[in-house]
């Protein structure tokens, strides 16, 4: 079997190169990958800033700064770990209900061949075709979601899917488990006082930032961890978790977040966890400054899920 | 009656206030207007880059720098023009067809109040809608459009309405007198050699800018108000008819366009066209510099449009 | 009467429309009206970066992100309150004491007619004009100053009126009751030792950065409560209180300030206190990123002053 | 004498160093100098946006790229004539008749010294103390006025000094010889129809950016030639002369300019004028993109006018 | 044979997959191909800016927009011609002759092939490896050099190989026939009168912009064509032959320069010429603005190269 | 004797005047100055990003910004200290080894005279140069490295100097002593489980951010005092030690680092150390955005390295 990994930045240097993922080699082949980054340049769902098609580009560009040794963690991922930058699915720009086909199908496919994709969005209303595609193949998903709104809203302007709806939908649809899901970091202004009381009706565990503000990150993780056990886990990260000094390369930010190390922090602290799937969403490269901080802390995010998956796989290789 | 007029700029530095056009009055009264600002912040149509939602605010924010009387056609435009800022009509982003609706019932009241409406873009696919509207009120029209894309391909995706199909549509739905129609500017690279003939078998004259270059700025005017006569005419202005140098902040940038001196001329060269309509779109303010050079050149072309109003008033008016 | 409230989300997108403060009104009509949000777009003031005369328009067009419902206050703003946007009050730039006329006789009509108003600044030289308008309807005045610097210099170049000796003035001219006033956040390099004594010299209490990390976030909220007890109370916010990650787009950024959650913190942390006006002031959009970071984070300081002001007619209302 | 001269960029590369114009030397020694760079960051005459005090800076900064060598006027500029960089006359910002008295003995003094001084912008309110300081020597000049706007309005919100009325200051003050003077390129939209006739009542030649165009450049350049004739005679350039394609980073901005290389042509036609000093003004650098064209702009045409000063030398000299 | 093609835009919209040159496939596969776009990420050599390491992803990250039809020179790219995308020749950043090295040895593999290579600078060091791999297999070659500057300096700080010393390099190793050889464009200031004879005195042909405006572009182009005859010719390109404003991103802008409808005639107009390889250098995308123009602009100048080799193969084909 | 200080700012603008250090006298007179402001803007050294030859530049612009009393640690600057804005150290661009040479024989006059150097850099390579002079000087150094890379690796491409390989370079050159030395903030992801035990095989006590977290910013402080001790110091500053929040622009950044404020606690906590150089890299204008946050930081930790050698003065001169 092949073993796919980063070119070697001591033999060409790092900002070389067509850029893929972490300088991944550019190809489809599933049979010879365990895990796969995969772009959704979506972002037709978006109800303010436009331009999380450019996403995936731009947490790509910068991934080049990503070295194979995460010390945090202590693994070198791609020992344990057979990884592909898959390109894009295909995607209908204007056409939501389209581009969810496609988007789906393609990611099943991944799913089938039992390769773990970590998705680049896109706005977050790709998360329902994310887990359309996931649940297919592995049944209802607990959800972890890092986010500074609930997205569980049901409607805007009398239209069902968007970025602000998806979670709500896929309850509705069956693809997630609510008693294992819980959603993280809610925070910024609302249209109603029940806006987040929503989330809870639909069963799953919420935590705003105030309250993990009071509770503190680490017992936070805690909560994570213990809500979803050893269910099949999916893993939806909204880079507008960050503050926006963190992250000013967002759709919808919301001041008084978290920073990068926080954000590094609770994904870290996922270790172990049954990971099928995972997003980071909502980068948008032109309301980034010219410092790309928002498109590297995706990309440290997505490094971050590798890590994971790549511990994991350390874990049943020993 | 009311007589709607900017701001006065040595009371009120032009800095100061609500950004509406050129300091007009934010008002739906259309009673005691002849001419209206509107914008149409839709831009789901776009193929490439996006958000052109933001146009409006962009062309209105800048437009704070422009005076009341315009030397080169020597007219004190509001000594003859009743002009408001009716603010954007209603889009649905995400979805065409609802957005298409909204703004074409949106302006059908404005064209039925006798108001001539000078629409800020938005993509160009809001042109199929804002025909609708005029066609609804005065009948088939003369299309005059500067541009670098006809927008007369058939679809893209398999989907008829985006912003390269809008004219295509058009002539379909019998909004336009082809026969008295001309698109000006063609350029870059295209999908296959048949792309501009498509235009021509809608009817359409054609003038790309390599036979606008050959016969020159003036005798492509003569041109386009011969072709015009005295039909209703509605005025399509893409920003993209500029070279990138004058308007890099649009969503489909062609290298070899105009001088912004010349966008001027072309519409200054429309003096006495019976306009019914017209619009500047694809302005993308995310892609242009802080200069916010292609913002001011589209908030020129609307002020050369309204000039070209209040020219007919005044000639009327005499 | 009528309610001033914002324009339904729900119905027409957040991205449309002429730009006001969070989509409410353009309106003067200060009879229906509890509280006004006020531009005073003057920079003549500045000492070193020039352009707050754009604040006003930077902080408006991102507060269109923003949405009725407070959740860590627990309040639905426009329940309780009607607000407008009542534009801007004139200014002649480059002439401070003229603008100081027109800006303290615009404020003035607004405070006349039981309006408090929230003032987008502009340099924090406005904030002398703010006090004289309010102190002749409201007496003096409690101060709770949040900012980098005490602003209380005696003069620059001779000059006794600019960003740099406000509240000086202020006091001089009876404004202010020192003994319920406070200055909190002063850090960054000074000209000389006694600069900071001099606030102290004037009666105000003051607080720097440093002593603020010492003592906590929530203690220092307590000594601000304290000393204002039951005053009539103005808040004067400028965006340099944060350190420039958080908002780099201001005048005379200084090194390690406050976090956007903690100057949410300090700001909720005045529900009760009896404020008559208040400003945010210092914001230049020309040096804020893409991501207008700093836009975003004075209009969500202005949005946590409205919600004071509405929890407080919620209290008296119940 | 010591001659001054930029450093050698075969020794050092041009990037290095603190940022004098054109890597000369930092020094007020006007007995060894023929001509002086000098700084004039003031911009409290603006009337739209805000920001020419760092157009010194942006100026200096590019200004780097610019060799010895004039080849299109066959001059080695240093071997005929002593520059330095003399720094920035003082300001006071915020305050324009201290400003005015500043500059203007600032510069007094360069004359004396018999030092041509070539100023550097700041906004263009600042043409009248330099045209004190040099009527104040040398007698009323013949000015050759490069600009979109003729600057000779009467007062803005009543008052009598900004960027705008500056002419007509210098003509009442008798500062000018109108019969010997010429304002060029002006365009953009008006007040009112007469504001273009005020110049010509003042005693100027104006030639309209529309009349240029008709008769040429070259015919132009003869026009300004044959009004200055042998008279002492002072260059004002304001950069929005040019189209802001070429200059984005100016403070009011007009479509339909002038290219570099016209504004290159004009300042070389200039050619034996008996120039007793010259500016170029209006340059913002927080409004020119990354590539800084603005500034690059401004300082060649202030590397044009040092040329003109060689030449006239050189030809003395042989 | 395999014939390597875009993807198709109607399929997948133009902003998603890995940003190769115009979406063609990545790969090293030379037995399939005709042309080849080649990055030589290097920047080790430039005098002034820096950064044009990212110059081959600045321009493939644009080039997406750009279609397989060639209007202005009629003909459909791809159906004559078989293009990949190498991806990028190894570099060692700070390490000149070893770059050197691998770069030469790199293209020469290509021009071994029979594969054409665009090479996508890259600073204009990068010429004299391109050219040594060039001559190795087609013997010495005709230059065409579009450029502002003729880069026959000697030295800098001592030393040899950098982006101005190139072509003498060049000459002096015989890589090339100065007697069909031929440089255009040069302008702005030298460090001495001598610069240009220089190139005179390597035996080249030489136009500075001066001459060229003089002639005109049409004879211009004729020049070349009759210098360089039926010889083996390699072009090179760099971005700084453009005016700023049509190319700001690049390393040493000069002020007067050409516009981007003129570097596509100039280009277009080599039709015909035996094209063995050529190059587009010199783009800085950390330089350019939000709207890439200079990346734009360079992959359109690549696109026209690509055109002239396809054009030259349908001829033999027919 | 000369004491050399910053201009008054309150006679003349801070955002006036040739940009040197803090508005310090542009002078290379060694013999009145007690410490020099030195730049070093060579970048060849640099493995990702490029630009950090305008880092001297940027800190410079932006320093102007800070006044002479630094209130943390209760001293005036220049009472006790003569400063002086050295200008920039010859380098050689593209060539690393000559301008170690030229940079370490410029630094070694600064030492010889008794001057401390607070060098502006340039990427990290260096401080190679810097320690080879200041050792040369002081014999064998302690060193204190604040940076997320420890700096220590072996080669890339074979290449023993660039940015990434300096700290290992000085202990096998002998001119640290690593028994007194330290390296604090170390992150982000690495090539190999090995990189870190690198710099502790040399014999460098090495904290990683992680480490630094866990035991607090204070006890980090009382570490690096411990290890120093009474050693002749030598502070090394990486600006990529902050979080890229923080500073963006620079050339590797890595997620998850420290604050502002903390920044400003580490320096200030080396109070009494015996410090005879210093530096502060690895600012990148070009990806700082319009706010120049990281220029900003950089000339803050300039700042608080002046106070460190002004309060040692102070205490001697006591």
């Amino acid at each position: 079997m092949v073993r796919y990994e980063p070119a070697n930045s001591f033999e060409t240097p790092r900002f070389s190169g067509v850029r893929t993922f972490m300088r991944l080699p550019s190809t489809q082949d599933l049979q010879n990958a365990e895990a796969a980054i995969v772009g959704a340049p979506f972002d037709t769902g978006a109800s303010f800033r436009a331009g999380a098609r450019f996403g995936p580009e731009g947490i790509r560009s910068v991934s080049h700064l990503l070295r194979p040794y995460n010390p945090s963690q202590d693994v070198s991922i791609f020992e344990h770990l057979s990884v592909i930058d898959y390109g894009d699915v295909p995607v209908v720009p204007g056409f939501i209900e389209e581009s969810y086909e496609k988007i789906s199908s393609g990611l099943e496919e991944v799913h089938r061949a039992g390769v773990v994709p970590i998705v680049l969005g896109g706005d977050h209303s790709i998360a329902l075709p994310e887990l359309r595609a996931a649940a297919a193949v592995h049944g209802p998903l607990a959800l972890v979601q890092f986010d500074s709104h609930a997205d569980t809203w049901d409607a805007y302007f009398g239209k069902k899917y968007n970025h602000g709806t998806v979670f709500r939908r896929a309850v509705e649809e069956g693809l997630l488990d609510p008693s294992r899901s819980i959603q993280v970091g809610m925070r910024g202004s609302l249209y109603d006082a029940g806006d987040l009381g929503a989330s809870r009706e639909l069963g799953f565990e919420l935590l705003t930032t105030d309250e993990v503000r009071e509770i503190g990150v680490r017992e936070t993780v805690e909560r994570v961890r213990g809500r979803v056990g050893d269910a099949k886990a999916y893993v939806s990260f909204d880079v507008d978790f960050l503050d926006p000094a963190f992250a000013p390369g967002t759709g919808t930010p919301e001041v008084g977040g978290f920073t990068g190390r926080e954000a590094q922090e609770f994904v870290r602290g996922l270790a172990g966890v049954d990971l099928v799937g995972c997003d980071v969403v909502e980068v948008y490269p032109q309301y980034d400054g010219p410092g790309q901080v928002t498109s590297l802390l995706a990309a440290n995010v997505a490094y971050e899920m590798l890590t994971l998956i790549s511990l994991r796989k350390k874990g049943s290789d020993g």
